[in-house]
């Protein structure tokens, strides 16, 4: 069953249009993880935070890349990462236009 | 500029099939709030959470829904919800597979 991966942790930057040409590479890289399906990019510079919300296909790689992407963050200076792991209520998801979740 | 919100709290149940049945008129009925786009529905019946990722239009109307949903659910006994309000990154979302954050 696909687990949806919530993550989210304060960050100095950099945002917007910066953040893409910094991370792209990071970015292409997340495609080839293990039982990855999707990654919303969250940003927010008025908080100084940012995260994403992930779809893994289930919940052995959700928390095999949560693990491993929390150490890459301590490495960068981000000491506390916020982290939830859900299933996706996939009909109460279509009724609300989220239509094909696994392939958006 | 469309905002994600991220809202998560400790919830009783019902989970999976007896959930969709329970909020399926809720579900239909926040189609209709101003500014929303699209609502993935999330669980977690062994931690007692649940939650929703939503894309709305503006920040106004993702704050707007936020501060009415928070009242709905405190109505519904849920007295700590968490939330976030993030922009979107859109380009490096792309790069992972999200291709299409407004229509999917």
């Amino acid at each position: 069953m696909p687990k949806l991966l919530q993550v989210d942790f304060p960050f100095s930057g950099p945002f917007g249009a910066e953040m893409t040409k910094a991370l792209a590479d990071l970015a292409e890289s997340i495609t080839k993880e293990p039982g990855f399906i999707w990654k919303i990019w969250t940003e927010n510079a008025a908080e100084k935070e940012a995260g994403g919300i992930y779809l893994f296909e289930n919940e052995a790689t959700a928390k095999a890349y949560l693990e491993m992407h929390s150490a890459r963050l301590k490495e960068l200076g981000v000491a506390e990462v916020r982290s939830r792991i859900y299933d996706v209520n996939a009909d109460l998801s279509k009724v609300t236009n989220a239509k094909d979740l696994t392939n958006f």
